[in-house]
C-alpha cells in the first residue's frame, strides 16, 4: 500500500503555501551576506519598547532608545493561524532615538517620540542556510544599500534561544502578535 | 468651447482613485456614531511614543502610556505620494501600559514595552460628515464591538488644528510617514 497524505493534512499544507503566496523573502549576495531590508514599514508591526537593551552594563543616562518590530503580512498571518514562524520569516527592527521637541509640537513638553531610525537589527529564519534557523543581522540606514553577514552565535542567538518565548523570538515583547495568536486559538 | 480636463488632471485623478482601491473606509451606525475600528493592526503604523498627554497637569509618576498609530496603506501610500490625507482617512492610536518583566524577560530589568492595548483614540476625515472634516473618537478595547459620537471640537479638533504639522495630524511625531514622503518628494 502507499503512503499518502490524509485529505487534512493536504489542505493544510495548501493552506500554509496559500498563506505565504507573495511574501517578500530575504536577499543575501553572491557570499551569502543578508541585503538589508527595504520598504520593511508598510510590513505588520509587533511591537515596541523604549529603553530595552541587551547590554549589561549600568543604564546609560537618558530613556534609550525606541525599538520597532516589523514582519512580513504573511509570516504575521501564518504565525495567528498556526502559531508557528514559517520559513524564510524576516524581522527587522528600527533603533531610533528617543526625541523630544520643546514648545508646541509636544504640547506639554513631557514624553518621547520614536525618531528617524538610525539602525536596523533583522533576524530570519532560514534553515537551509543557517545551522540554528535564525541568524542575526546589523545594518545602518544611512547610505547605500549593503549586505550584512549573519553575526556570532553567541551575539544573538545564544540569548534568543534562552530568553525569546517563542522559537528564539522575544513574543512576550510583541502583544499585538500574542493577542492575534489567542484570539485565533479561541475561535 | 467646452471646459474640460487636461490629461495631466484626468491622469492624476485615475491614479489617486487607483491607490485608494481596496481602502477600508470608516463605519457608522444610524446615529453618526462611529464604529471602533478592527483588524488595525496588520494597517501601516507610522509612528510611536512613550509618555506624550495632552494633559497638561503635572506629570504623573512612571512613564506614562505608549501610543502606537496606524492608518490604512492606501491613505500612506496617498499621502507619500501627494502630500495630502485623502477623504476617509482614519487613524488609530494606541493606548498600552508601559510594561516591564521582572528577570529574564527584559535581560537587564530596564526598559519598557508597550503591553495590550486598552484604549483607542480615533481620526477621521471626511468632509462629508464633519464641519471641520476632522473628527476625533474614544474607544475602550475591551468587550463588544460598540460605537462612539464625535467628540466636541474643543476636546481634540482645537488642539490638532493648532498643534498638528500637516492639515490637523501630528505628522512631527510620524517619521516614518515624513521620510517616506521625503523619499518620495527627492525622486
Amino acid at each position: 500500500m502507499l503512503a499518502a497524505w490524509n485529505t487534512s493534512e493536504a489542505d493544510e499544507a495548501s493552506d500554509k503555501a496559500s498563506l505565504l503566496k507573495g511574501m517578500i523573502l530575504p536577499e543575501y549576495d553572491e557570499r551569502g551576506a543578508l541585503l538589508r531590508p527595504e520598504n520593511f514599514e508598510t510590513r505588520t508591526f509587533v511591537g515596541t519598547s523604549l529603553g530595552i537593551t541587551y547590554s549589561t552594563d549600568p543604564p546609560a543616562k537618558g530613556p534609550g532608545d525606541f525599538h520597532n518590530v516589523y514582519i512580513q503580512p504573511e509570516a504575521f498571518k501564518y504565525y495567528v493561524k498556526y502559531g508557528e514562524f514559517p520559513e524564510k520569516t524576516l524581522f527587522v527592527m528600527t533603533n531610533s532615538p528617543a526625541s523630544r521637541k520643546a514648545g508646541p509640537d509636544l504640547i506639554n513638553g513631557r514624553g518621547h517620540f520614536a525618531g528617524k531610525a538610525t539602525g536596523l537589527e533583522v533576524s530570519v529564519k532560514d534553515s537551509n542556510r543557517f545551522d540554528e534557523s535564525w541568524a542575526y543581522f546589523l545594518f545602518k540606514t544611512a547610505g547605500p544599500r549593503r549586505a550584512a553577514k549573519a553575526l556570532p552565535t553567541g551575539t544573538c542567538y545564544d540569548c534568543h534561544a534562552e530568553h525569546g518565548a517563542d522559537d528564539n523570538v522575544f513574543t512576550q515583547f510583541y502583544p499585538v502578535l500574542e493577542e492575534a495568536r489567542k484570539k485565533e486559538k479561541s475561535k
